[in-house]
């Protein structure tokens, strides 16, 4: 096509962000995401954030108790990663990061970090219910930078 | 892959709400809306609105001017209906539809209609700078029940 404004345009670097609960729109995210990266041969990062709040000030006074909540989210995400490998994705990138809030997280250290040109979301994935009300997907729409798509 | 969870995920009915103005972020959304249609197989919707708000009193009192206005929104919507097909999307169907409120029109009247499974929109598409201020995109992504992009 001589238009240039038409040439296909998809993405190369694709990052989804999951929630520790399996709720149904983090699996339809999901499967989006995979799709995507698989058919496009884009990289696909996989992100959580573990959030301070997640974590009482009693257990913050326990190296051993916050460790053990790192360890969990960790093994939560390299699942997900191993499915991505087995679903045909062949770049995948675990990503486990922590911090006060998870808007900001995404927002100042994930999305510089990974440099996305696609964030995928699932509607309902909130991160709790500490912090701000409603999904993330929605706020990362507004705030971010790069393209969001928020999955029903 | 044994867990039907994941199952590829894409999409069958995508929706393009595009402005009269051919902003930069209209252009990559289309592109982006072109190739996943073609490259799934789906087929793409392309919308635009008529607000009343474009229309002023003085012409809405004069049915030529009114006439006028919808045949040169129907035009741009049937041009880049035809550069879908160029491009090498089958299923392709113009949309212009009128009303007092874009997003009211966008979410009671086309995708009501058309029955989307995602709506691509452009991050600065606004519909000129009556009504809501901020893009439109963010807000069907708040509003909709379909999955929503918002291409930057």
């Amino acid at each position: 096509m001589p238009d240039e404004n038409y040439r296909p345009l998809f993405f190369h670097r694709v990052l989804i962000t999951i929630d520790e609960d399996d709720r149904p729109s983090t699996a339809r995210a999901f499967r989006f995401a995979l799709t995507t990266a698989r058919d496009y041969g884009a990289e696909l990062g996989i992100a959580s954030v573990l959030e301070s709040d997640d974590i009482s000030i009693y257990e913050s006074l326990m190296p051993d108790k916050v460790h053990e909540k790192r360890q969990e989210l960790q093994d939560v995400v390299k699942d997900y990663a191993a499915k991505a490998k087995e679903f045909g994705v062949e770049n995948v990138r675990p990503i486990v990061a922590e911090g006060g809030d998870v808007d900001d997280v995404i927002l100042q250290q994930i999305i510089p970090d990974f440099q996305p040109d696609l964030v995928v979301c699932g509607a309902d994935v909130d991160f709790a219910s500490h912090g701000h009300p409603g999904a993330i997907g929605l706020r990362l729409a507004r705030k971010s930078d790069v393209s969001v798509i928020v999955i029903r």
